[in-house]
């Protein structure tokens, strides 16, 4: 379940707005009415994933994503082999983004008739490459057929020493902000895929990159697992909705403020294919979504470490901008370009907007 | 993710018939194909959960039941409380069925528009009494919207002791076959549902114990957990698909047959609001399923211990047949009637029939 920004806030906006976020938080709110009945509930409804204390000095991560068809994808576009790399991926992404190492996965399908034998040849073939990859068992879930979409429920079950787990509530004023490979290629690809490109033999490389980046992510699995276990990051997030939303995410759970540099952001290649200027390229890369690359706020101290390690995971590393002290009702995200400072909207994927 | 029948008998079988449990055996196939990379694996996809090794003398169960509109529910009979508790209930099933004890749930939800606050505001009520009355704890899931059909995955954490899971491998030769409650009430009241009838005041105590039992049925969580604690049970299941296809998988994944005997099956006495005749009374209670009632073989020797935990659980129990030895290519179930003895065919639900 995505995080759940400050209450106060949330309350006032949920009564002219009824968000995805506000939703989750009215049922996050009743989830926590309880008295602790659940001592080895270290984390629950708020971050990438759940976590749960099951024995001394471990930790358990649970996370589900929910993909649907015509809403998360078009089956018109996605070919069957992605989607299954996705619909493992996505989860993949949330434990990476708590700093642990995925171990066991559901899955739960709702079928339509349209998807025949092939398709599901296809599917599999996606789903457990990623599964040999990434040393994960597909240990359960349910199928049920659906009426019309095709429905996708990925459920990955990950592990970390206790207390190693990266969650959003813990980044610090100072720190750092730092970002893995590229932004804003996901969103280019969704754009061409509307405007009718196919992943193909034919098609350029610029444009094979962007639509792959959108319909086969690679979820940053070994960069999020070694910084949990080294204790390099404070807070840590997967950019999903997109940087400046996730971004949201971390500041309202650490109530804290956050600084982007304009001339920072690492906008990948493929945007320019679907943005016409850089504020457009910009606007695209900071709020486009489903880049899956991990967002994280870190001492300076830790910078050597984390450079090092994205260097062996063959990663690119770039330092955004830095943590910043907030005062309601003053905005939390601000963006410096050249010599000004500006708030910066928190915008991004938002399901029921 | 329910059982998996015999690997050869279903290859044949799928080449003329592509069902639920023909290609949830496929993917099974796929998941055991790696060697062994996961020690802490107990039990993957085949039984009503997943059983998994978390530390020294404890177990985890985890399992996942998805609901579709228009396939597993009608919005247009089913009370959005009804919806909340059935949504929670069934998945409480599996953990009962598997010996275990709840503890942690996640909920997944795909959101039509059609679905708004009031609607949210009665499901979470049915949802959430039955968190507070079991004391489990809702960690996460997540949301998203959906095109037209409410998606609900429903995820369920359980744990019980090391080894004291009851599977649905361990059947005996010689077992007694016991049911609790009664059976058919859940189907009749389907059959109700479709005829016009809906829940409300004014209508008589029977239709609404029948439609009760379709739209609202009770799991089995405190006999299934001490059936699991005290080890009385060899083998047990929920019956979500039917008695005769659910018997069918124990005997499959036991590999050995079952007798039932007709005058001992316990059909609910709602099931004679659809059924003309008692043949026709008993193919309801053999074969309709979603009753969420628990099957269980156990020794001749536990019939005591087992029927007083029913009457601490306030609970019906009857011994409905036994377990008998089976070889391929005869039948695996049959039924006694006054003197004579014949094949029993598994029917049930099968989302892909």
């Amino acid at each position: 379940m995505r995080a759940l920004p400050g209450r106060a806030l949330w309350l006032i906006l949920f009564l002219v707005m009824q968000s995805e976020f506000a939703f989750i938080d009215r049922i996050r709110a009743r989830a926590q009415a309880r008295p602790s009945a659940a001592p080895d509930l270290v984390c629950g409804i708020g971050d990438d994933a759940a976590i749960l204390s099951e024995r001394e000095g471990h930790e358990m991560l649970i996370t589900a994503d929910l993909l649907i068809e015509d809403v998360d994808f078009k089956r018109s576009y996605t070919p069957p082999r992605c989607l299954g790399h996705k619909a493992l991926a996505v989860s993949l992404s949330d434990i990476a983004a708590m700093g642990g190492r995925p171990r066991h996965t559901l899955l739960t399908l709702g079928i339509p008739r349209a998807c025949g034998d092939e398709f599901w040849e296809e599917f599999f073939a996606g789903y457990f490459a990623l599964v040999e990859r990434f040393g994960v068992t597909l240990i359960g879930g349910d199928t049920s057929s659906a009426p019309e979409h095709l429905t996708l429920d990925s459920i990955v079950i990950g592990e970390c020493q206790q207390g190693k787990a990266v969650r959003r509530s813990g980044a610090q004023v100072g720190d750092a902000i730092y970002l893995t490979g590229e932004v804003g290629g996901s969103a280019a690809g969704l754009e061409l895929l509307r405007r009718g490109e196919r992943l193909s033999e034919g098609i350029s490389g610029l444009v094979q990159k962007a639509l792959r980046r959108h319909l086969a992510p690679e979820p940053r699995v070994e960069f999020g697992r070694q910084v949990g276990e080294r204790g390099l990051a404070h807070a840590m997030i997967d950019v999903s909705d997109g940087v400046s939303q996730d971004l949201a995410h971390i500041c309202e759970e650490s109530a804290v403020g956050a600084m982007i540099d304009f001339d920072s952001l690492p906008v990948a290649a493929e945007v320019r294919l679907v943005a016409e200027n850089e504020d457009a390229a910009f606007a695209l890369a900071v709020s486009g979504g489903e880049d899956y690359e991990l967002l994280l706020t870190a001492s300076r101290d830790a910078e050597a470490a984390l450079i090092e390690l994205s260097n062996l995971c063959q990663l690119r590393l770039t330092r955004v901008g830095e943590v910043v002290a907030s005062a309601e009702p003053s905005p939390k995200l601000w963006l410096r370009r050249g010599g000004r400072v500006e708030p910066l909207a928190a915008r991004g994927f938002d399901h029921f907007a």
